[in-house]
């Protein structure tokens, strides 16, 4: 008798054949970049609020489908991040969508704790950037959030502060 | 009489000095990656719904604060974009946001003529991604809108589409 060769985990993931394919078809065939990535937008469910924008690779991609919990690569920790295994601030995925060229995934998500940014506030998109007329006003970021949702230094302890200069 | 030597004209853009700074200062010192770019998403100003995510270097993100329209960097044709200089679709911006670390942008449009996807649709983001308990209802990709907003043909005419495979 002959023993099957051991085969690779079958792909989530549809194949990318054609554009028409990829934009007018009901398969799930996501493009990741050179590095494996895709880029990940992340709302709140109820008010639209832009949250975070982050990656996913492959793997993250499939656990979020699977388990319906924002699952992320960190790019500074480079391991795969559950969004909230940390923190307590898990997000509930309400929907996701995937855009036209399917090299973006969007998000819409309900927080267990109501915040997300790891500098304690709800957003990450914290502060306004004033354009056009309103320039008239000053030029400076105006604060979109009176006060942060957590402390971090209460949640996150030492852990290094992710921020890149 | 010395002749003043020609100067760079000055940036726009603040000088990324420390952590704090730029996390919880009020000084736009927004991070470029290696290829000069920075992620954009832009929201419907009253849906909340994605319409779009692309990127921006220096010079669509300057053009954008100060006109107050949306301008991105075309990557498939390596130029500035002035989003609807072609389509007439124009994303006037109601708000423009930064992250906390500064290296991806949120706007806040109004589009004239409400459409903002190449393939026709009001978004981008036209197919759900069945996700968690729901797959059990099957795991094809679901559409969102039940028809476009504008014949792209009509629009774009013979002009390439920008998706890669």
């Amino acid at each position: 008798m002959s023993v099957p060769a051991p085969s690779e985990p079958e792909s989530p993931f549809g194949q990318r054949v054609t554009v028409e394919q990829v934009e007018e078809g009901c398969e799930l065939a996501p493009k990741f970049d050179a590095a494996g990535l895709i880029p990940c937008v992340t709302t709140d469910h109820a008010s639209g609020e832009v949250l975070m924008v982050a990656v996913m690779n492959r793997d993250a991609l499939a656990k979020t489908i699977e388990t319906g919990e924002a699952h992320y690569w960190s790019r500074s920790r480079q391991q795969l991040w559950h969004k909230g295994a940390t923190s307590g601030l898990v997000q509930k995925v309400t929907e996701m969508r995937i855009d036209d060229d399917q090299d973006c995934v969007w998000l819409r998500v309900e927080i267990v704790g109501g915040a997300s940014c790891h500098v304690g506030y709800r957003s990450c998109f914290y502060r306004r950037v004033p354009v056009g007329a309103d320039r008239s006003q000053g030029t400076k970021l105006e604060f979109t959030e009176s006060e942060k949702a957590f402390d971090p230094k209460a949640v996150y302890g030492d852990a290094a502060n992710p921020t890149q200069l």
